[in-house]
């Protein structure tokens, strides 16, 4: 097999070209980076976390009719996508006061927002992804009116749909990040979901004891990272204890390997 | 005469109780202020002419059907306004890049902006007064939707009048800031225009040298702030020179009593 074409290396995955042209492998590394990659580290067996959690995700976004990038998950660290022309925008949906809205609105942590709350960052790490509002998006053309209706809809629907999902699991959805991309069709670009969605780009607090499952632990030097990461995966149930050994990530054609390996059925 | 209450001490002005209901006064101080009030410093002469500028520009934008506070000067520092609620946001409309946007979005000073920005930023010294979205605006309930619209259209207004004005005196008009507030008449309120015009809050460039005519020069040190603010003054007719002396700000009331002095017509 020929050496993959590495197309782009960020700060928590690498991007290769795809086997079919308009597709793009996302490979999920461990490094974490925190306040503008001032802050480097790792969270051991994060990327293999983030790559099923966000499968899991936007499999089910999916489902209600939210178009994503997603193709299919590849391996323990990998998945096939459509690539985009990302819009270059984080879109930071928040639901309670966290974070650097906290900071720079002087909102105490933890507060409920009085309604849920669409922020835009102009995504370059060189300027620190700044705070912008839809005039600056207008002003310098990053996306035009129709695609910023798209992005706030899809952005309200993934809120409640996230919301849902993790209430279900005793999880408190404080805030988190989207990145959009456009999917062209000749002239034609419809707006998609891409990036991730994982507890790298969440804020994820336990409903009974407000303890944080995200990367707040990296960020906030808290310990316990690789715990969270996984007690949120295995909360999703994506993590399986095999023979009662120590939970891992559950990986369909692993399995489907040992399967077929052992010739036995369950 | 009774001691007047005061108000309120700001960083450029006071507010004094005014003789009738509704109304107070603005007195306007030499002090400068820069940098979130981190730098301090004093430019002589600078209230005398904020006072004038800012009730030469109001008065005109009355005449073009914009409403504000403004009453009448009473004097050298002094103006009579209505009194408002003022909305918590300084609304910022940009022509050209400089100062803060130029940092924050890495824009070279001076470049023109694709089209003129209207940026909103929450009132809030010990939060250094940071930039907001119309997402947070509605959120936290600091203007509603319909009072946005209209601080909105007459910003666009009051920016086209005063790039007019600017630009019929040799100056290009970089960035000001407005002030808006709620006139209320029993349950309705009313949105109008309120605190200063002046050179304290607008970037003034000569439009032949690009020399600074604004509060720029103190907060860079470039010195000469008292000539530059004289500069804009007598540019617009307000500083005259009697008797060949040195120019200072044409006092209506001064003159008004000199005349009544000296029993003589010019
Ligand atoms: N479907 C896609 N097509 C093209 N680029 C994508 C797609 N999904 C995500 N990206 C981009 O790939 C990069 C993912 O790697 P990451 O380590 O998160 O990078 P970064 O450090 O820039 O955030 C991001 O820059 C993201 O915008
Ligand atoms: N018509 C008005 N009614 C009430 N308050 C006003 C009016 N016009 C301006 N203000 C407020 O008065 C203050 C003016 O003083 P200033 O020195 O500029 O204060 P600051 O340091 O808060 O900017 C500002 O806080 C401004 O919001
Ligand atoms: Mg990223
Ligand atoms: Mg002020």
């Amino acid at each position: 097999m020929s050496r993959r074409r590495q197309i782009y290396e960020g700060k928590a995955k690498i991007l290769y070209e795809g086997p079919e042209p308009g597709t793009i492998i996302q490979y999920f590394k461990d490094d974490a980076t925190a306040f503008n990659a001032q802050k480097k580290g790792t969270i051991n067996g994060k990327g293999v976390i983030n790559n099923r959690v966000s499968e899991y995700i936007f499999t089910r976004l999916g489902h209600i009719g939210i178009p994503t990038h997603f193709i299919r998950r590849l391996n323990m660290r990998e998945q096939l996508v459509r690539q985009v022309e990302i819009v270059p925008l984080e879109v930071i949906v928040r639901n309670v006061a966290a974070g650097s809205i906290s900071k720079r609105l002087g909102l105490p942590e933890g507060e409920q927002l009085p309604h849920t709350l669409i922020e835009y960052c102009y995504k370059d790490d060189s300027l620190g992804d700044p705070l912008v509002a839809e005039e600056h998006i207008a002003c310098f053309g990053w996306a035009n009116n129709e695609e910023m209706q798209d992005i706030a809809a899809m952005a309200i629907r993934i809120n409640d749909f996230l919301c849902g999902m993790f209430a279900a699991i005793d999880i408190r959805l404080v805030d988190f990040k989207l990145e959009f991309g456009r999917l062209w069709d000749g002239d034609y670009a419809r707006i998609i979901l891409a990036d991730e969605i994982s507890p790298d780009g969440c804020r994820l607090w336990d409903m009974n004891t407000g303890e944080k499952l995200d990367k707040d632990r990296f960020r906030r030097d808290l310990g316990g990272e690789e715990e969270a990461y996984q007690e949120v995966a295995r909360r999703l149930g994506l993590l399986q204890n095999e023979d009662g050994g120590p939970g891992e990530v559950f990986d369909l054609s692993t399995a489907r390997n040992k399967l077929r390996g052992s010739k036995t059925k369950h």
